[in-house]
């Protein structure tokens, strides 16, 4: 019986392998994703059907190879301890949840919404791109909070100096850090927010100028930093790897030369014993 | 008869490489491209005979050109088997087509346009340009589809949240992604778009942010993520070939110490019999 | 007693390095922060005095800890040679500061705002942070400056060509190096800045099209040589360090064959004496 | 005289490797040059005067280092052989030339701008920048040849397209080039340029963000393009460099090797002889 099963999640494994297969897939969950938008239109068409019938198509393939992969293992709750499998598990049930009362209509609106995320188990170049920035989340959470107090700091002071330029603006300290985000991003940070603020105050674009460019040089060195040392760790790999050759090669070759000095000593040793 | 079709290909070949008829091909293809647009002026001077003349003089060029290439080949369909080829062979189908009478107006034009391309059968740079524009699409490829996900589920969620706020931005979830696409590229988010949501919810500015982060984390991963994957490969490539050399020797080297284990190995046995 | 208080220090650093209390710490130093701007709504909860506690809490922590430090060095004074022990000494400093007079009420406010700092006393990631930021100073130096020089220079013209455009934006040249600057950061250029200018100057566009490609040029280029820069550095400094086993490796085996040629010199000798 | 000469100009070069001396002479290049824009205020304090006698400084300084490494020449006109030797001339010639009349003020105001050059005559990292711009720009022309060809084809097709949505934007392919540039930028890109033309034609967004995403993709790619070339460069010389070390040490342990065989060939030559 397990043989079949393992037949079987071979089979839908070299399935998934398939990049035709795929793009199809990918294909079907896309349009359909589209058509819960389109659906806020109240069009139903003769294509809406047909892809309807695909996607629950879909749906059926993700639960058939759910429940194989689940019933291969040897304790059915081992499944659980892998995070994407839970991840999966997840996604499929949401997608399965029959709510078309309606009563629970939003509800069925965001579960089937989340559906979309049935891309991700699908497609593994998905998968590696998710762990990637998972991996990176600590690192970017450092530069986040240098950038709270920078932002903390100018909009504390930005909250004192110009409340009276204009209050929706810089009425308080949340309020100022808000409006530094925009400045941050470039949006009208001029004609809104600087040339107002210098009417009042000439000297406001020291205030605006070192606070740009306090980011553009945190964030440049943020970036810098990081792609240096992803770089790093990958460079000593690589050196290691290529490495590890070249080093068995000459540690193999030294014992041989030490081999080498051992024979000669007993040869020299029978030379000078006949002597 | 085929050799002289091979000098003149060798000549082409010379005349091609030769950077001052390279960059007077350039001026001519870009001065008359630009004349097109000019036309619009209804505008006909002396430098415009000139410039048509020369034009034509390109055309001709190529023309010739490709046609001693294509006669130069065993088989002239093999000719077609480069895609590099077909495309020369289109652009300069396409210069040729003589349509000026007043029906096919708008054909004409489009065509007129596309003789821009003969840029890209002059330079190498841009082939080389494109090739590795085209060589990189399956990686963008995934990216989109990450980012698809990410603005149909914050595009369907803006659906529901802020249609009130302004049904022209938020109505359906293709006008909420088109505005989301607005958001990420920061033209007029939050003139425009956050603080009219924050009216009707103050706490709007954290589906806002959160989605801005979101986006910069992602395009920055998949920055540093593009730039150590091409990069990986390159050192790859370099270790393999500047460590060959090494191996190679270093192989050589453990060969030659066992020759001289051997040699002595029959001297010890030539001593050790005279005892 | 020396051990007693070194014994102290090593408590407090592994208080310290526990992941659990840095993250409780850094959450009540990013709360109370915000709760300072929070008071400008006039509003005092329960939640408020719990955190006011908690916040007092971390100051005393600091604080002791200091005066720990402070204690364990031979001499007191030694303690002030490293930058980042005044750092730490001022912000403790500030934080003990009992200025709610009403008198001083901006003061006391400002001391208050700059106790967020207090996070980069805690979390040794933003001190290396800082200091790359440090590090990175003199480079960013000569790229400011060179842009000093284009920005004047493009300023200077411009206040020449479209004063009388518009006199609030090109009036003098610090009015016109600050419209450039928006114009760099793309903010309303082109509807607020470009189009008004080529109505005076149909061909303004040349003016405004070069500043932008020069300034992108010199950015890009800044950045690649910095990125390269520091590459480079790292990059040699891992070749020496896995240069140095291999070539002392290398260095060996070479010793090693010399004494073998020594002692066959020795056994040829024997072997000819006797003929 | 020639030695005094030369005592000379190693006087000259020790005083502008004085850090010190440098930061003065940018700081008074500086203020001067900021004092010029500040004219326009029609202002003239003490301070001026002081600065203006530096500059003056400044500027005899830049020449009498100019005459001395002239005359050290063996011929003089060897010295206009350097680019940077010309440069420098120039911008002290025209710092010297004394426009003060009244018809020529425009001419001398604008040499009096150029007088800023003289930071680049001054800080040798600026030279190393601008040389590296230089270098640059070969790579960077095919990357503008190659977007003038996208802005070409998009800006073609836009003027025929949204010509009658807003003749001011797309009148003709030079002003729909323009207009695409602003798109680029994202300067009102959305709330300008793409809502207007949506209400003509609703699938104009499909227009504007191929535009969009083939402008980012060329953009990405071509810097990727130009660090991985750069890089590959710099390795390449990394690796050599540490390569020759490494191959000359086993290329010599090889030799040491086969002379050791030679050595056991005559000693087992010996041997055999003798039975």
């Amino acid at each position: 019986m397990a043989v079949t099963l393992d037949d079987w999640r071979a089979r839908f494994e070299r399935l998934r392998a398939n990049k035709l297969f795929e793009l199809s897939v990918i294909a079907i969950i896309i349009f359909s994703a589209l058509l819960i938008g389109a659906k806020t239109y109240e069009e139903t068409s003769r294509f809406h059907q047909v892809l309807l019938v695909l996607d629950t198509a879909v749906t059926v393939f993700f639960l058939v190879e759910l429940l194989i992969r689940m019933a291969a293992e040897k304790r059915p709750l081992d499944f659980f301890k892998k995070g994407w499998n839970v991840f999966d598990f997840l996604i499929v049930a949401a997608s399965l949840v029959p709510l078309d009362d309606s009563e629970l209509v939003l509800l069925a609106r965001l579960l089937r919404i989340f559906r979309v995320l049935r891309l991700v188990s699908m497609v593994p170049e998905l998968r590696i791109l998710m762990v990637a920035l998972f991996k990176s989340i600590p690192r970017m959470g450092y530069v986040v909070l240098l950038m709270f107090i920078i932002f903390y700091i100018y909009g504390a002071l930005g909250s004192f100096l110009f409340v009276d330029v204009d209050p929706g603006l810089w009425g308080n300290i949340s309020l100022a850090m808000l409006t530094l985000f925009q400045v941050a991003t470039f949006e009208s940070w001029a004609t809104a927010v600087l040339y107002p603020a210098m009417e009042h105050y000439p000297y406001a674009w020291i205030y605006f100028l070192t606070f740009i460019f306090l980011n553009a040089f945190v964030f440049l060195n943020m970036m810098i930093g990081i792609v240096l040392d992803v770089m790093q760790k990958e460079s000593v790999a690589i050196e290691l790897e290529s490495g590890e050759g070249e080093a068995a090669e000459l540690h193999g070759l030294r014992k041989d030369v030490r081999e080498l000095r051992d024979q000669l000593n007993r040869m020299e040793g029978l030379l000078q014993r006949r002597d």
